[in-house]
């Protein structure tokens, strides 16, 4: 585990460490605040708290600078993957990008991405990719992951998997000890075909963590159904998963789990904003 | 590996091989045969081949033997489960077999049972199932199957993997000495989202054995589209599968691979109906 990026330093657009600070006082600051003033009364003037979206923000500017014109980009799914695919179109729209495709996670990254004129594809054209960017919703000291609250966890890990390298960025609510360990939902994508015998299988697999499952719902009562037609079960644990490698495999033993939501050794770096500026974790 | 049966046998209706040697002749000879008159000249005077319906037929009843009054069973999907589901409704109804639940393992079979009043269930309400009955595509020396050339891969494999016993019943053209020695289809379960690249991969998988996939199509050209909204890709084999087992949890591995036909260490008893009569294998 180390602090510097294992990646190839970013050429055409770097940005370094104090020059995001900068950044950020800028973004928060009610009125503008000159780049050359120095940083400790910056920080004291920085009236307004920094917000979960400033962070994500920050961790997104800071993994699309690892983007190099030419890359095959697989886009992640959720708020903070929101941001980079934003950056990516602002960064094309203004020429400091050229010759990207990239390949969605989701329907609504599509549409964002879409939207911005940003070139698109697929695994079936494009079954090799360069660099994957995505949210994750834990993040543990290993950098093995909890992805897919955002629902789409089949056709993440499907991209991230097929990716080269894989960044992803969180804000620093989302690290924890042990997988599992927010009390929020790891999610299992399961067929519909007895769900419920899935969802009372999964919950017995996890007795020792305390685990309650629940199908996920829509606001209207009515199962939420993934982009490949399945149902999502959602686990929540009252101690952290023991061990997640092990989990992982068993949970992809049950017949009728199409995928479940542990990323596990799957991440090259994790991009982490808190309030203290961004860092960078490699393996 | 024995040809004696491990499960319990047959009480209220109870067939020797010798008497399905007799119903096999009757069955097969246009003029009704004593059951008395010596098996030779039975054999002798059994003027039309026996038809692979037939010897399905008889492997069916022969299965059908070992159920009892009051079980939870697992009805199978394919040619020689139907026949399977029809006996049991003749039984259900002639009053020889009573407080029967099935639990189908596909939109088909559940019409079927439905049609010959066997009360049913799904694995949700019924978890535990006491006995399974279906056929297969390929039978190894070991009892490891090739399933689901019927479509129906992923619910049987959920019903079968509930079931404390799984008698499987072939005609014995589905022997085989190694899975994927028939040339024929193993089939995957393959979410829609990009399968072309999933067929790739599972192609590339199989490099050695001289694998050909394709995706299955409907007689309309179609892709032909599972009871849980997936795709199916066939693979076809110049080559046996050289290690099942490890074949079996490197197509798992595959993100958006749903279920595979190898259906591995799950057979209980296979009962395979040939020329000279009925032989039931187990472990």
């Amino acid at each position: 585990m180390a602090t510097l990026s294992l990646l190839s330093p970013p050429k055409s657009h770097s940005l370094s460490s104090l020059h995001h600070r900068n950044a950020l006082s800028l973004r928060t600051s009610s009125t503008l605040t000159p780049r050359t003033r120095p940083l400790l009364s910056i920080r004291a003037f920085s009236a307004p708290a920094l917000t979960q979206d400033d962070l994500k923000k920050l961790a997104a500017d800071k993994a699309v600078d690892y983007v190099k014109s030419g890359m095959v980009l697989g886009l992640g799914t959720g708020s903070t993957a929101a941001f980079v695919v934003a950056k990516l179109g602002h960064l094309l729209k203004t020429g400091q990008l050229s010759d990207i495709v990239g390949v969605p996670t989701s329907k609504r990254t599509e549409e964002q991405a879409l939207s911005l004129g940003i070139p698109l594809s697929v695994l079936d054209h494009h079954p090799s990719i360069d660099l994957a960017i995505d949210g994750a919703d834990e993040v543990d000291p290993d950098l093995n992951l909890v992805k897919g609250r955002g629902g789409a966890l089949l056709r993440e890990k499907m991209v991230e998997a097929a990716s080269d390298k894989f960044v992803v960025v969180v804000d620093d609510t989302k690290l924890v000890n042990g997988l599992g360990g927010s009390g929020l939902a790891m999610p299992v994508e399961v067929v519909q075909f007895c769900w419920k015998y899935n969802l009372v299988r999964l919950q017995e697999l996890f007795k020792e963590e305390g685990c309650e499952a629940k199908l996920r719902l829509n606001p209207d009562g009515k199962p939420y159904v993934t982009d490949n037609s399945n149902y999502i079960v959602d686990l929540y644990f009252k101690t952290p998963i023991k061990d997640s490698i092990a989990a992982g495999k068993e949970i992809s033993s049950f017949e009728g789990v199409v995928e479940h939501g542990l990323f596990l050794d799957m991440a090259t770096a994790v991009i982490i904003a808190g309030k203290d500026g961004v860092t960078v974790k490699t393996k």
